[in-house]
This record gives structure tokens, C-alpha cells and sequence, in this order.
């Protein structure tokens, strides 16, 4: 294998748990930038804007730019910016729309568009707006089906919620189309990730908690995929088919490997 | 194989098509009578009740009982009522809501239920009733989740809608619970239809116009697929993988070909 050139970090689990940074990980992050290694946080949050999340960052001790953070919404603009030259009609919440800012749009009860982006729009689901976006994918031409990731449920006070991935479902199927989904684990959103590395998928590690999300879906386009015993892992998730291509204990370790990887 | 002894019509493009009788419906009906041959109108509309159906029915000169029509409630309601002791859940509008009259219900809002029962809400699938059948099926104990069909639109004045396949969907996925499905294709419906004609596959034949919802499928739970070039029958459909047990021109032909299988 060559020598990894840049890296994916995981957010949730690697950097910290729950409001807790994972300890090591500023001095992980120092020396990324000390040695020049091109990195992305890779994340599947979509319902709060990057500033949200350099700040809880910041908290933390971790300094960081909105650019070093790429979530659905920002993967899915640059999707859009490369591939398509009509407007797009924006099914995602307000807090999410900032990120589509400048782009083309048309309201959802346009009669075509070259694309329509699902978010969890949550209350936002009635009928007549999962209707709307149904008609804009069977209209002539069909828009392009977008998917801020494929999330099921979130755990809500009040208790358990929908997210966008049972909706983006309920499109595909009415539709006969395929989603092209930003989030992971699906590879677009690998690839975006290296759009914006500027880097191979070979020279590149995705450092992760989650075995199938981050560590097997990394592999699926030819990522390296390194397992961290923070956040989610379970001993158990290292028993299966999925074989990471190295364990570490926390990201604390990860300078280490990576110069024992030179 | 045995002689057949039973018949499950398929309605729409098989006994009329449009508001036209279809020439030797009404003819062969009176044979099925006169001959004591068992026989079902199956059918996957479910938004209008029976009486609507027995009434169309009429019109063509075809005189029918709401007994003989199984149609998706119906079906889930021997359903629920053969596996089922607790209440269930009614997601569907309120002309088939009547189907279910006299079985235990609860609100949809309630923390738990034997099933959830998912029809063609139309503008009713809002966020929160939807989240509500989504809450149930993630309740423990979990409710069952009933799919009155999986048709995915239709077209209305304005425009398509979306019918009941995509909300079915949108809540498998998010719970990941398969539905059992009582409409065509689905096997399940079909084996509704021979209990309540009450006998075995092998006995029974299927006329239809659709060569996968009609045939194929029932072709899948070993009942005879009968093909009719009325309806939908298009050429092609004989040219693919699904071989029909027989092909007629029309319903009109069913007598003698049924004579001359004895």
C-alpha cells in the first residue's frame, strides 16, 4: 500500500463522545497540521450549519474552519455545482438551505428541476410537499433524486422521530429512482470527500467508530478503513466479515501508526 | 393437474374496462352460477368500499354480493381477526375504515397495538401520523405492520398522487420490519383468497389481463395464472420469462376452456 497521504476523520465517537473531547485528539489534530497532512471531519450531520459544529469544536479545544468539515449538504452542493446546469428544488430545512445559498433554485411546486435535494425536513413532510418532490422526479425531465444521507430515526425528548432516510425510501420507491446519496455510508460521499482532498482513495485513511458506516464503507471505494475503540466500537464489531485495516486504541495513537506506516 | 374447481377474477380489464362491460362477462358469471363453481373478484382497489364495487357491477348487468369481492381490507381484516388478539391501529381514510368495523382499535396516538394497519391516508400521511404508525411499529411489544396493497401512485385531475406504496415503504425502512402485504402481487392476499374460497391452490385458477400482479403472482403461490387479452393485455407480455397456464381471448372463452380441461 502506498504511504497515507491524507485523512477522514469521523466526528462523533473519534473527536469526542457525547460532550466530551476523546483525550489526545488536540494534540492529534496539532500535529496534522504541524506535518501538513491534508485532512476532512466527515460528518452525517445535516440539520446543523458547520458553524454549529466549529464551535462545539472550539469548546472542546480543537480549532477548526467550516472547510475542514464536510457534511451532506455541502458534499451535496459540490455534487451539484460539477454535474448540473439547471435549478434545483430544495426539500431540507431552513438551518440546512444556508449551505445551498447562490445556487439556482425553484420552489418545490415548480413543474421541473433539475434536481431535487431531500433533508430531514421533519413537521416539513406533508403530504402535498412529499407530493410536490414526487412529481418534480416523474416530471419531464426527471429531476435527480439527492439525499442528505439515509438516517432512519433520531431519539427525540418525546421519543423516537423520523429522519430523511424513510422518506428518500418512500420517493425511490413511488419513482423507480435511485437516490444519490450524500452521507455515509454510501460511496458519493466517500468520493466527495476525496473531490475535496484532492487525493486518491489509496493515499487516503478514514479513521472511524462506526464498523459498517465508516470502516467498511470506506473500504467499498478503496479508502483504508482504521477502527478507533472510542465512542460506539464494540468488541463484538471486530468478530465479523469486516477486517479494518488497523485498530487503534483512540486517535490518540494515530500519529504513532501513522509515522510506524511511513 | 387436478381440475380446476374455483375461479378468482381479476375486475378491472378482465369483467370491464373503463365503464364498458367486457362482451361475454355477464354470460360467464351466470355459467359460474349455474355450474355451483366457487369463485372471488379480486381486486386491489381499496379506497372505494364494496358496495361501490357490487353497484359498477350492476351497471354492466352483472349482478354480485359484497362477498364475492375480497378486495386488500377485507383480506386484512380475516387477516387480523384469524392471528391477531390485541387492538390494532387504522391508518387508512374513513370509507375503509368501515371494512374494519366491529374489530378493537385503539388511537393512533397509542403507545402500543397488535397491528398497524396502512392504507391510502392520502393528504392525511402528515408528519405526525406518520411518526405515530412508525412509533408503534418500534413499541415492545412492536405492532404488525399491514400494507392494504403497494400501488405507488395514481393518476389524479391535477396530477399524480401518491398512494399507500410509499408510506409502507417509509415505515419499513425506518423500522425495519417487512410488511405483510394483502394486495396484489403479494402472496399473502392470494392465500386470503383461498381460504375464503376455501380450497387449495392446485384447484383454483386466476383470470387476468396483468402478467406479473395477476399471473405471475399468482402463479408464485401455485395457483393457475390465466391470462385474457382484454384490459392491459399487451403482445409483449407473452414474449417474456412468465408463461400463462392458458391465454384467452376474453373472459367470454372461459366456459369452454374450462369444459374442455375437465
Amino acid at each position: 500500500m502506498p504511504q497515507p497521504r491524507g485523512i477522514l476523520f469521523d466526528m462523533d465517537g473519534v473527536l469526542y463522545v457525547g460532550d466530551q473531547g476523546v483525550p489526545g485528539a488536540v494534540e492529534t489534530l496539532e500535529w496534522c497540521r504541524a506535518q501538513r497532512i491534508p485532512f476532512l471531519f466527515l460528518t452525517n450531520t445535516s440539520s446543523r450549519p458547520r458553524s454549529a459544529l466549529v464551535e462545539k469544536l472550539a469548546h472542546l479545544g480543537i480549532t477548526s474552519r467550516e472547510a475542514d468539515i464536510l457534511t451532506p449538504p455541502v458534499a451535496a452542493r459540490a455534487w451539484l455545482e460539477e454535474r448540473l446546469d439547471g435549478p434545483v428544488a430544495l426539500f431540507v430545512p431552513p438551518a440546512t438551505a444556508g449551505e445551498f445559498r447562490g445556487l439556482p433554485t425553484v420552489p418545490r411546486e415548480a413543474t421541473t428541476a433539475a434536481a431535487v435535494v431531500a433533508g430531514d425536513l421533519g413537521e416539513g413532510w406533508d403530504y402535498a410537499t412529499l407530493n410536490a418532490a414526487f412529481r418534480l422526479l416523474m416530471a419531464e425531465p426527471p429531476a435527480t433524486l439527492i439525499a442528505l444521507g439515509l438516517t432512519r430515526y433520531w431519539q427525540a425528548p418525546d421519543g423516537l422521530r423520523l429522519d430523511v432516510g424513510p422518506y428518500v425510501k418512500a420517493l425511490e420507491y413511488a419513482s423507480g429512482r435511485e437516490a444519490v446519496v450524500l452521507g455515509k455510508p454510501a460511496a458519493p460521499f466517500f468520493r466527495a470527500a476525496l473531490e475535496a482532498l484532492g487525493l486518491p482513495a489509496e493515499s487516503v485513511i478514514m479513521l472511524g467508530d462506526d464498523i459498517r458506516s465508516d470502516v467498511a464503507a470506506a473500504q467499498a471505494v478503496g479508502i483504508r478503513g482504521v477502527m478507533v475503540r472510542t465512542g460506539k466500537f464494540r468488541s463484538a464489531d471486530l468478530e465479523g466479515d469486516i477486517r479494518p485495516d488497523a485498530v487503534l486504541d483512540s486517535v490518540a495513537e494515530l500519529p504513532q501508526w501513522w509515522e510506524d506506516a511511513a
